[in-house]
Parts: C-alpha cells; sequence; structure tokens
C-alpha cells in the first residue's frame, strides 16, 4: 500500500481544455489480489489523443469518464508482485494513467510490459519506443510504405510522433521534410533530428503560400505524406503531391469553434490518383513487435534521441497537457512522478 | 476510302461547355497503309471524362487538342483492312473519336479489339462490357472490396459506371442503395437495376438532410462507397460510413465558378479509419480481362441489361453531350452513326 496522489476528470471542457476541468485527489492503493502488481510510475506520457477522450462525443474511444483517473500511458518500476512473471525492481511500461502509483491486473494480455533499461533510458518507451513511436511507424511504413529517393512529408515534425516518422523515413532513404510552428522547433527538426528540410508554418497566411514553401522544400514533388494536424497544412500538402502519393492520416484538428475543418480541394485526391487513409495504431497489434525492434535499435544505438520536455510532479500535469494542446512543449512531453 | 463527317475542338470553354466550342467538318478518309485497318463507327460513346479534356487545365491527362477530332470510344465494323488478323466484317471496339469513320493503326497493341456480337449487344461494348463497366469494377473490386451483407452506396447510381457498381455489389451479395437525381432515375435504379434503394439527392438542401436518408437506407451503415460526384453527395455518406469503410473515387465534380469544392468533414477519414482513394482505370490496363470477363457474362447472360441513351447523326454529338454533363441522359450515353 502506497499514498496515491491522483488527477481524475472532474468535468467536460466547453471549449478549450482548462486546469479546471481537472481535479486532484490522494487515496490509499488497494492491496494487491493474486495476479496483480503495484507499480511505481516513474514517468507519465501527456499526448493529444487526451483531450479527445475529455468530449462526451462519438469517436472511436469511449470517452474518459467523469470522476475516474485520467489515462494515459506510463512507465515505472514494479514494487509489490502477486503475479510470477514480475519482481519488484522490474522496469515496466503500461496504461497507469495521471497518478503515481497504479494496481494492474498483470493477468491481462498487454497490461504491462517488461523493458530493457540498458540500451533505452526508461523515459523514451513512453515516445520513440512506445505508442509515438509505433504510431509513426504504421503510418509510414504501412500506409506510406516509401520508396528510397522519395520525398516525405510530416506535420508537427518536431513532435514525438513526426521526429520518428522522419527517422524512420531517413532510415528507408528518403528526402524527408518537416513542417511545425516557429524558427526553434524547424532549427531542432533539422539540425538534431536530421531532417533534410524544414517548414515554419507560422511564416505563411494561407495554404497556397504554404504550398509555395513546399515546392521550394519538394523539388520532385510529395509521395507521402504523414498527417498530424489537417487544415492549413493538408491542404498545402496536397497540392504538392505527386501522382499515387500515400497520406497517412493519423491526428486533425477541428476549427477553433469547434466545427469541423473542411478540405479545400478533396478533388486532387482523384486528379493525383492519392491514397488517403485513417488509423489508430491501437487496432494493429500485430506490428507493435517489430516497429518496437526497430525503433529500439534507432534510439539504442544513439541514431535517433528526440528531445523530451519534462514538467515535475503530478500536480503539474494539467497544465504541461494545455501546454501540449497549445504546442508550447518541444519533442515529447512527460511528466516526471519520481 | 470514304466521306468522314466528323467533330472538332474549335475553341475551349470559358465556363459551362457550349455547342460552339464544336465545329463540324467533312473529309475524305486516307488510304490505308500497311497495318491499318478502316473501321466505320455504328456507336460513339460520350462520357464526363471528355469535359476535363476541354480544358487547357494540367490534369492527369493531355488536354484535347484544338482543331482535332473530339476523343471518344467507338464500336462499329472492319470495312478495309491491311492487317493480317482485321477482315471486313469484323465487329471492333476502339477509340475512333467524335467522327463516322476511323483509320487504325492496328499493330499498336489495345488500339482495336474485336468483340463478339452473339451474346452482348455491340453498343453494350461502351458502357457495361466496356471502360464504364471496367471503371466500376476496378473501384469496387480493387478498392472496396465489399463482403457479403455489407453496404455499398454510390452515386449517380442511373449511369453508366453507376449502375455496373450495383450489379457487381449485388453479384457480391451486398445491400446496395443508389443516389441519383429525379424520381424517374430512382425508379429506374430500384425497379430495373434492382438495387435495394435509391435516394433522390434532389430532394434534399443540404448535406446534412441527405445523411438523415442514408441513415434510413443504410440501417447498419456504410461500408463501401464509389463516388462519381463528390460534394453534398461525398459529404452526406462520409458522415455514416463505418469503421474501416472504403471510398473509391471516380469523379468529383467543382463548384459553379469552377473553384474546387470543400470536403465538409474530413476528420472522419480518422475517425472512422477510412480509406479514400482516387483512381483512372486506363492506369490498370492489367484487371481489364478479368472484369470484362465478369460484366460479360453479367450482361450476356441478361442478367444486367442497362439502358441507354441513344442520340441520332454525329451533328447530335455535341448537344446530347451537354445533355450528359447536365444529366438530361438515362443511363448510358450514345451516338449512333449509321
Amino acid at each position: 500500500m502506497a499514498q496515491n496522489t491522483r488527477i481524475v476528470l472532474d468535468n467536460r471542457p466547453t471549449s478549450e481544455a482548462t486546469p479546471g476541468n481537472f481535479k486532484l485527489e490522494t487515496v490509499e492503493t488497494p492491496s494487491l489480489k493474486d495476479g496483480e502488481v503495484l507499480v511505481r510510475h516513474h514517468y507519465l506520457s501527456l499526448d493529444p489523443y487526451m483531450r479527445g477522450r475529455m468530449n462526451d462525443a462519438k469517436s472511436y474511444a469511449a470517452p474518459q469518464p467523469l470522476g475516474e483517473v485520467m489515462i494515459g500511458g506510463t512507465v515505472g518500476e514494479v514494487v509489490e508482485s502477486r503475479h510470477p512473471r514480475f519482481a519488484p525492481g522490474d522496469a515496466v511500461v503500461g496504461m497507469g494513467g495521471w497518478q503515481q502509483y497504479s494496481v494492474v491486473d498483470a493477468t491481462q494480455p498487454g497490461a504491462l510490459r517488461k523493458v530493457e533499461t540498458t540500451h533505452v533510458p526508461l523515459s523514451h518507451y513512453l515516445g520513440a519506443v512506445g505508442m509515438p513511436g509505433v504510431t509513426a511507424w504504421y503510418g509510414l511504413v504501412k500506409i506510406i510504405d516509401p520508396k528510397p529517393g522519395q520525398t516525405v512529408t510530416v506535420s508537427a515534425a518536431s513532435g514525438a510522433v513526426g521526429s520518428a516518422v522522419g527517422a524512420l523515413a531517413k532510415a528507408r532513404g528518403c528526402r524527408v521534410v518537416g513542417i511545425a510552428g516557429g524558427p526553434d522547433k524547424c532549427a531542432y527538426v533539422k539540425d538534431e533530428l536530421g531532417f533534410d528540410d524544414c517548414i515554419d508554418y507560422r511564416e505563411h497566411k494561407d495554404y497556397l503560400s504554404l504550398a509555395k514553401a513546399l515546392k521550394q522544400a519538394c523539388p520532385h514533388g510529395i509521395d507521402g505524406h504523414f498527417e498530424n494536424v489537417g487544415g492549413m497544412v493538408l491542404d498545402a500538402v496536397m497540392l504538392r503531391t505527386n501522382a499515387f502519393s500515400r497520406i497517412a492520416v493519423c491526428g486533425m484538428i477541428a476549427g477553433y469553434d469547434g466545427q469541423p475543418l473542411p478540405m479545400a480541394n478533396p478533388a486532387l485526391i482523384l486528379v493525383n490518383r492519392m491514397r488517403v487513409e485513417g488509423f489508430i495504431v491501437s487496432e494493429h497489434m500485430e506490428i507493435w513487435p517489430e516497429a518496437l525492434t526497430e525503433l529500439g535499435q534507432l534510439v539504442g544505438s544513439g541514431r535517433f534521441r528526440p528531445r523530451e520536455t519534462v514538467a515535475q510532479g503530478i500536480e503539474s500535469a494539467p497544465e504541461a497537457f494545455i501546454g501540449l494542446l497549445k504546442g508550447r512543449n518541444f519533442g515529447k512531453q512527460l511528466v516526471k512522478l519520481v
């Protein structure tokens, strides 16, 4: 048993998410039943998908219930175990939520996964070698499927998913061009992540202007695009796509008032014989082992070490999450809990 | 040699196509060289893609050159041959254009194809057992790939492509719902073509209203959609798609002023993990034999005999074409030339 400070969803946002939507509370962890494991979380992952769960709208996933601990990926160490495959001290990854401890039914397949921390720092199992990395892998490998020499673009390029798309596409011999917000992120994408180029969308007032910049950065057109954002970025990219190009749709923002944001020129799907495909990585568990192996090698060898933005303490999670939604983070947003 | 009356593109439309864009002229057919065949056309096919060729805009196909015979599919009979595989009287399909006769270099692969007319009436080689039918086959079989019991929708359902989509989907055990303009076309789609239901989009003032009608006609949602139109129909269909649905994009209209028509809610591609794919059937020649075999059996056995609208005489082609663009035809639009 342990004192566990946690954050529950108190009420749903009416437009933007605010700290007032969350509530902090402290409880005792329950005593373990057979097959259960008590995990002390070292890091909590904050991800854009959580914003969608805060709404009560029909989507691919059920809404986050009010009064319950916010959903979230966690890494940590086993402190107590009543399951034969887990022992105190084991480093583990799971979906522990926005809290310091979790009690996990380790008999459920995939609920808790042991990881090695000799080559890969623990926190990266929430980013490059975790769900964001596998998301990048699925969209790039299974939908875009780029050939060496082709040009791949990715929006939100400095983020946890976007940076992994770039690393995986470079490893396949592609020209990789990122799109990000602000000069600092663009410099990071080019200088640290090793993209061939990066365009600051904030310098462009509309999608036609952004499309001109893409033409310069992608002189042979765009063969594949990984979309984390939608809206103006997607419209601009579509204008520069080559015949038989593929767009993997991983994220799509709504307009400011929550209304759907239209696609400017869907006829390009026909003109350029494009394939536009949406996906959710949790529906493709069969590719996780292959994806994690490649991502683990990229990170373990030091070829890919994306930056992390780390907030300190469970109570900082709401503000850090809102900052993530506003693009204030740099690379993977984490909360350190120890 | 023969007197050949033909229609050339005289000037390009500034907005809508008009009869004044075309010019009628009569010339002598040239004498044949080795390998050439003189074909007398019985029927000319009129198809929506021709409107795109009349513009001087970048698209997947080169523009129709001014002063040259309008492009178009034709069926007819060989009247003179200097190629060993063709003899006078042979029934043939080719791209003879808007004219009474054509001289074809039969040494070019695919330029001229002999067809049997015992089971399949000659004119159907321009429709159900021709390019429109193969277009339907590719989009349905290769992109939508429906399973028995799934629901497939198709826009412009009474047209040459749409009717074939319906016949092929019914043959695969699907529920098939058409969308067409006007009560006569909807009655034809249901009563003669055998669709399970058909919705008259003209009864709906916006896509939300049309989506309500689709909900009634598709109680289990939409698993696959064949898009010949775009705009309001596509927006309505997307609202009713199931998870992992597929949309084959075969046609997309522009707005009245030629500006692109937006897609209202592209986020549904992600929410419903859709695949939206554009295609042009001429880029997939490898599937033509398989497709034509199935379509020939459907038409030859009488299970599928779509209606034709037949204009008489080459001089009627421009008005018939403009009528086609305005949806005045019923089923496949042909011009009878003999």
